[in-house]
């Protein structure tokens, strides 16, 4: 009897990622070895269930794989010290999510020696590129199996197939697609395929409870968090423990539009209390205690570091000097953030800290003070201004002896 | 006799230029043709007013010069076309008027032939920079007499010395400077002079008047507002309305953090509700209509733009460059943007164009169409992926061999 | 009787596109409509050369499309404005002139309303990304044929189909592959293929002729240039006269390394005198006459520019945008540039403008002028050195401190 | 009797610094150090000879300071790393070793205690700002003094006032001002101070001794120089006999024109053999090493280190954070690259590497290969196609319905 083909699936449990089982198994007669990477959207009895479900469908093996930890260490912690809002808006809440469960599938495809990768992604969106593009790079010698893009079955005939290998179960399509990470939900459908409509109150995951504003204190050492009101956390804690208490606020939710990597323009709602928060916070900070060109050059490579995690390209090599570059400014991203949470804000209202470089001792803004003289300020200003003025001098001559 | 010195005095009616009034006039012997231009902070009431006490000091000739629709063609609308928020929070309110001020002085300087230009500026803060700046290069010949930078004293030493020349006046410090503008009002001072404190509700100019939240309709043209709620206006008056009715719901209030041009770090409240509004609706607009590497050297030269204009460096021509390249990107930027205003902040729900490249005929984000295929996008990230791949298969081959 | 399908073949009379004819007159059965679109490489015997061939071979329509012109206006004028060279050293002379032929070809496919286009690029270069792109977007409606790269044919399967269609002739395959355009010539093949080894001298179209240094002197007018040794001349027709002169010389040839658009990294000779000669001679003027900050972005935008016309990218709306600064940055570039040519190099020696910022009257470097004072430059430095010198301080005490 | 303030003075020897000492001692009455930082310009009989004329002046202490290794370690090797040539041209020969001067000298002042620093400059270049920078930020409470600056003395006033101290000698100014470094020659008069002339051929220190081409192969290691020809070779080494070699082909001579940091343009000569040699022949190694991205963010951000390098703001710690990036990139930068030198000018010819991304075994470019196919490239371009497709399609619909 013929070795089977040894093929490693992303799995999550849903229509898609079901009829992939039994397409799998049935139609291409492989051995299936189903993964669920974790990157924080998932409860323990979440993940059993997936688990059980798996086995139900008849995989050879599923696994679990929990990155939590490394997705803070490899991407989150960039994006917070980069101050990541993609299109001045999204925190990546998904796409960064998306590229550590490719790479934990790759190594695992590597592990267990697959010949195949399947994902269940359609051919419309980010997610498959960001699949792809990882196992193009880290699994080069692995065929990718996408059954739902290249066949492109109705949710109906998924269904069918299913119930014709003998799974039933009720596949009721929710008004909104739900995707939730450590790092953020988005929240996909309806108005978010239109341009005008906003998301209405109800499609958000999370409901405002609190009336009352309340005050936080957040600490950040080299530009990590280390304390929330003085409380030692670990970072992935604080996330946690962030989207909690800013749920309650309903605070950081908003509509990214963008560019896909696949060249057409998307909309997509997101709840993102922790990461808009965060940022913010340590953006504030970083004003204090970076210099104006450390944040010129920051705010660049940030930008465009954000701009290919989201796209997938994650793995370019260009990604690990940036994050050399920044990880070295975080240096003195070291003090005390303030902020006022209230019913879908939050203010950040100021920071403490002993590398501020608004520091008394060497003047305040509109106040005189000892480091220089009014006359300094003449010669730096006469100086700055010499070659504008020689180019107004010299042109308008230059036109006066051309008339 | 002797034919005095003309000197033109930038002049605003507080103590520190009616102070200047008097030394120039009488420590200086000098004829004073003082000027106050108005770039939307002042009432007819309150230019009138101006006029009158800067006769009563005794200068020779006032002049009452309105730049409002000349900063708005020249500069607001470069910064709404760039969506500029230097730091991403401060629209440059009272940095960009600066500029404008000094370059109408320096021309009104030129037409009575001075040879002196004087202006009240201590030598703490960004305008003394701001003014000298343009008159070295718009006026290189005029000296600039800055009796304040230069002398130090303190306010009981000016109200003394004006005491002393027959002005008596009740010059009572307020405890916030304010400082209103057409793009802004800034308030500093108590607070902001800590990194810590955020100012107090009653700082503000403008309190919270409404609690119920309202929809208001933007239309843009070729990146202008020309309509609110379908009632065609012009882009002054359309912030002027946009102002009044913002301010009514306490939006657009935060306080700036930035770099000076001296190198000290500033803090600044602002409040500028229709700057914001403005700008976060021209901004979604443009993520629906332009490309994504339209957007990408937009950002880029808008920041530098607004980092140079906040820096008093208008005039450089590198400047007029970067308004062709924004000017150049606007042709599509003309649609409707739906927000929603509500106490202390607001949201920008959706748009409308006919230029929006999320256009439902060329396939819906999420959903396949007719545009491409599953196989277009193996093969996009297949190639997509070739240099990344080989990058690792040569170098983990060179690690290899070299053990 | 069916009507047949009309398909327009990017035609230049090779043996591939020779194969390309045969097969979509006889295997598809189309009208074929070849076109060859002169970038400025061919005299008018070769153009009547090969429309010979064309209708030898059996096409309805053959069309020479001049496109010389247009070429300059649209992209070699650009070019120069932006000092291009890729990579510091490839002035993209086959790059810019294929996207003008594809151009040129899909406008003529929607005149005589082709439903396919073919051309004749293989699968392992930019050229078929550069037709495939413009056409994608431009005629996204006619189908695209590559037979060269579907079929992936040996020569001799090639020949041996002409031959059974009754063509018969001399295929000799060329050593090199030489590409000849107005803005330079390519020499690929043997020693490109590797990274280690130069082309040796006779492979090179050109040879040298001249051993006497030459001196001669260009007059560019807003970036154009307009005269060579003080006679007019149109652009056109001085980069055809430089590269006559250049090309005694031996001047302006070099190897490219460069990344190409599908990933792997590709190496091409080249001999491109006349852009070599404009570029250095334009950019020395420029150093005379922009401001530093004009210059930086300059470059910027320009590199970027310059990547994306390589990439086949002309089309995207950012181009235009950047077109029109780049544009307006030409203004004062005004003047005479003064160049010696040698045996293999060339020297740029000095230029001649009344534009020059280093004008006389404003201070020479290294001498003391009237312009400033030695007090303005020490209050200057105190300033510029203010935020660092804040910077070592709070540093320094927050260390102090924390021990 | 008083103690005597200390002055540190940064002492050359010649005129102006000669000058410097007794004007110190005897219109100040101070105790002098001077010091000669040597970043490689001076021979040992030189150091000797001018540490002799330093006593005899009648400094308490003169100090040798050997910085050579530092310099590169901290200067030259980013230098080369970033390829860095400013405007294109000057490898930054005199900017570079002035700031590391500048640091050697406050580190000795802050030794010896000094309350005072001064040095020699006019106030006319770039020096005194790049002396005045560190100086103000290194040793805040040290008072600069600039005797040359300050006063303004003609030649004849300073050796009369020499002569009135006792001190004859021949003080003859050379035509050309010549200045020596490790990193290359500067000379600067009479024809620099023009737009137009070049240098002749014997201003240049070194003059043309070899007329037969020869070849050389240099390699790196992580993007230093690592050996010549074969024989290991420390850096400092390398440059200096690469100097030599070159200087006998007359290679690296050139003229830079460029932006000065007090705005005025200034023009100065050079000879930088090994430099240009280095440089080039490393950036053609990382072409062949890097993803594109690493080579277009390396590209920037040394352009950006080499102007702040070059305006004496070495100090600012985003230049650390730009060398993190920088060096971060030279991980495969090892291998061989071959240059040929002849009269005048050098070619690089090729280059070997393991980490060579050009590998035959991923495909040669224009050959196909077994990485991918041409239907990937299909896909490939026609998803890099779609939004500039939409764009044109979206638009060409607006213009159409607009009419």
């Amino acid at each position: 009897m013929a070795v089977k083909n040894i093929v490693v699936l992303a799995f999550s449990g849903g229509l898609d990622t079901s009829y992939c089982v039994k397409y799998l198994k049935h139609d291409l007669n492989m051995e299936i070895h189903s993964v669920l990477v974790n990157t924080g959207g998932f409860s323990q009895e979440e993940l059993k269930s997936v688990e059980d479900h798996a086995y139900k469908l008849g995989v050879t093996q599923h696994k679990t794989i929990d990155v939590v930890d490394e997705f803070y260490a490899k991407a989150i912690k960039y994006l917070i010290f980069g101050n990541v809002l993609k299109n001045n808006t999204y925190p990546l809440s998904v796409s960064a999510e998306r590229v550590f469960q490719a790479i934990a599938i790759a190594e695992y495809a590597k592990e267990v020696n697959a010949s195949h990768i399947a994902h269940g992604s359609t051919g419309a969106g980010n997610d498959q590129v960001r699949f792809d593009l990882v196992f193009n790079i880290m699994v080069p010698n692995a065929q990718i199996i996408t059954p739902i893009r290249d066949q492109q079955l109705s949710r109906q005939a998924e269904i069918e197939y299913l119930k014709s290998h003998g799974v039933e179960m009720n596949w009721e399509k929710a008004k909104y697609s739900i995707n939730k990470g450590l790092w953020g939900t988005s929240v996909g459908g309806a108005e978010t395929l239109t341009s005008k409509e906003a998301l209405p109150e109800q499609a958000y995951p999370s409901q405002l409870k609190k009336s009352e504003a309340c005050q936080i204190t957040l600490s950040f050492e080299k530009g990590e968090i280390t304390s929330i009101d003085g409380e030692s956390i670990k970072p992935v804690d604080a996330i946690i423990k962030l989207n909690e208490l800013g749920n309650e606020y309903a605070i950081g939710r908003d509509i990214h539009v963008g560019d896909t990597i696949i060249g057409i323009k998307g909309r997509v709602g997101f709840e993102a209390a922790a990461p808009l928060m965060l940022i913010k916070a340590h953006h504030l900070l970083e004003k204090h205690v970076l210099t104006k060109w450390q944040q010129h050059w920051k705010e660049q490579l940030a930008s465009w570091y954000g701009m290919m995690m989201h796209e997938g390209q994650y793995l370019d090599p260009v990604m690990r000097n940036i994050e050399k570059f920044i990880e070295d400014t975080q240096e003195n991203v070291t003090g005390k953030v303030y902020l006022t949470l209230a019913p879908y804000h939050f203010q950040i209202t100021g920071i403490e800290s002993e590398h501020d470089l608004m520091n008394s001792k060497f003047g305040h803004y509109g106040e005189m003070n000892s480091g220089w003289t009014g006359e300094d300020v003449k010669g730096f200003t006469k100086i700055l201004a010499n070659q504008t003025k020689i180019y107004y001098a010299v042109n308008k001559q230059a036109e006066v002896e051309a008339t």
